[in-house]
């Protein structure tokens, strides 16, 4: 054995620099780091770039209607910019450079939407402690696929489960929650960081322990770009059987699924549904559709309106069968939607017919537009009036 | 409700175009495919940068010496590179852009190592077709969190169960996988594909079905870079408590888990355990200090010296442990290294005295050295022997 004794420190050089050549990015001057979270929750972003003329960051953190931030050149080729206090959030960014927008490589933490990857930055010290992963008690989230027989497919889907789920016998009851148009089964979790949130709001007693169920509501896809047979394709905004009415009539395929395979509350006072923009437009039509199944809705910056294009008997009798979702009846018909929203006239209309009706709903009016950010907002005040 | 009827192509318009302002690196010319994998596994790499004087190509698509390619500008402000015919493999890249690297913004596909995340091609029709998502049935992977109390932790753990685990009643084997340094409980699964090559020679017939667990090495850590309460860090390469002893004295934490909470064949024949370099490392030593506890053991470009820094009692006797090793008997021992490794000379030592000892093992020399590429083909020769 002595005669294979080395060092470990001549082991690891070796085995670093040769790591490198596999890395072909890996050997970055080590002292940049970006973005750096100030301790007043200012933060520096820099960027070595010794070549360039003129860098500038763009993200969301800048005041409205500002598009970037010019970024100024210190020593050693380095660009530097420092914003401005900033309230607790979870920030998407990217860097343009000489007119070419690009990520900052020494932030390795992504998120795509659609098709484009930002870096995300997160301030804490308020309300984006509820979207960061804490020392608290996590659920598992696990990646499965399901059956879905009515549509001959078989599709992908998330589901979490909270912490104690596996060991305990008992039924918990589900929220049924659905992205946007562009979005796909992993989008509640890396964009709208929902585990997280159910994680950190059932530690602090404010929600009950559910299970959340987060299908792909393209009905054209199997799965998330990337995760099904078609490979890596570059992801489209809009999709085949984009809200033609297959999804709603079919959404007891998952439902039934997930009451086969986890021990639900498999009743309507254990079921919500939500879901942001086309999710909210879902939300409205299943819950109608399927009579008797969500004590819960969420709508959530709501694409309300139906496709005057399609012919699915989803999208018929709408006033008739919301009237019967009212006799039937239910806990919370929830309406959340930002004052900037492109699609807050459609929802004051809805409401004017959902007032017309008598059918009671709560109604959250917020700043800001159709972003997630207020989709973020919306799932942490949802989830703890659920279940109760 | 004809009140509220608005054309659904006006919504989705007004849709797309406030969509993008959240998405402020939406807007690209939509004609952009980079990387295009052409009819003939050629691929052709596009980047749109007007404004700069010269655009490469970096890629370990590339010939072996050949840092980067250049790319030719052509009209409308697009560069362009075409490959030789590329062999069916999972590659990586990144562009150059007037001597900044920067990643290609039309190819929403990554994967992180460690520090630098680059961007991800499979050209199939061939082996990578193994690493691809095909239309076969799919396991589960779920992301737990399992309670390690020798080391007073709760860490994060990937679990890959087979396709029909949850419909049966049946117990299954269990592969542990183990990632080299600078990796995580991601690592196999992002950049090994190990989800994907066990489903796809499960679904040829040519693997048993079976549990894959993949933990986290290091023991300092409860969960990869951004899934901790450490919050968006930069990942660093060598963590405190490396190889120190600590994390093969308490393995047994995570298999009591495993076997606690899944149908497992909780003994020796329906175990195995593999790793890459590190993981390597502690394979040998898990499986050693854990006697009678694994059948099949996988040595895969494997760090096989003992760190002489470390006191702990696992790297003591080590001849005396395989020995009894040996005695207790296994199935399969298998090491594979490339030929350009930098651990080759210390696998061909380590060979000689297992042989000195009569201990047997399977051996296999491929080409090329420490790098993902050997590790998913080594992946996937060894599951196909296991629980046979």
């Amino acid at each position: 054995m002595k005669k294979i004794t080395k060092t470990l420190l001549t082991l690891l050089v070796a085995f670093a620099s040769l790591h490198a050549q596999e890395n072909i990015s890996f050997n970055k001057p080590k002292e940049i780091i970006s973005p750096e979270i100030n301790a007043d929750n200012s933060v520096t972003f820099r960027l070595l770039a010794p070549n360039a003329t003129s860098v500038a960051v763009s993200g969301d953190f800048l005041p409205e209607g500002t598009r970037n931030a010019t970024m100024t050149k210190k020593k050693d080729g380095i660009w530097e910019f420092t914003t401005d206090i900033l309230p607790s959030e979870l920030y998407t960014y990217s860097f343009n450079v000489d007119g070419l927008q690009m990520n900052d490589p020494n932030n390795v933490y992504y998120r795509r939407d659609v098709a484009s990857t930002l870096n995300v930055l997160l301030v804490g010290g308020g309300k984006a402690d509820t979207y960061k992963v804490n020392n608290v008690p996590h659920g598992t989230v696990a990646k499965r696929w399901y059956a879905s027989p009515q549509n001959d497919m078989t599709r992908r889907i998330t589901i979490y489960t909270p912490p104690g789920y596996e060991e305990s016998n008992s039924s918990y009851p589900v929220l049924y929650l659905l992205h946007g148009m562009g979005g796909d089964e992993d989008a509640w979790q890396t964009l709208g960081r929902a585990t997280q949130i159910i994680d950190n709001l059932i530690a602090e007693g404010k929600a009950e322990p559910m299970i959340i169920v987060m299908p792909n509501g393209n009905i054209s896809q199997t799965a998330a770009p990337g995760e099904s047979d078609l490979g890596f394709y570059k992801p489209e905004f809009m999709l085949p059987k984009t809200m033609d009415g297959t999804y709603e009539a079919t959404f007891d395929d998952i439902i039934s699924f997930v009451d086969k395979n986890y021990r639900t509350k498999a009743n309507k006072s254990g079921r919500a549904i939500a879901g942001l923009s086309m999710g909210g437009f879902h939300s409205l039509h299943i819950s109608r559709y399927h009579p008797n199944t969500f004590d819960y809705v969420g709508l959530f910056s709501a694409a309300i309106m139906p496709n005057p294009n399609a012919t699915s008997d989803v999208y018929k009798n709408i006033p008739e069968t919301l009237m019967q979702q009212k006799k039937n009846g239910y806990k919370l018909y929830w309406i959340a939607i930002g004052k900037d929203d492109f699609l807050f006239e459609a929802n004051t209309e809805f409401r004017k017919m959902l007032d017309d009706m008598s059918f009671k709903y709560q109604y959250v009016e917020t700043e800001g537009g159709h972003v997630w950010r207020n989709w973020r907002i919306y799932l942490s005040e949802f989830i703890p009036m659920l279940f109760k």
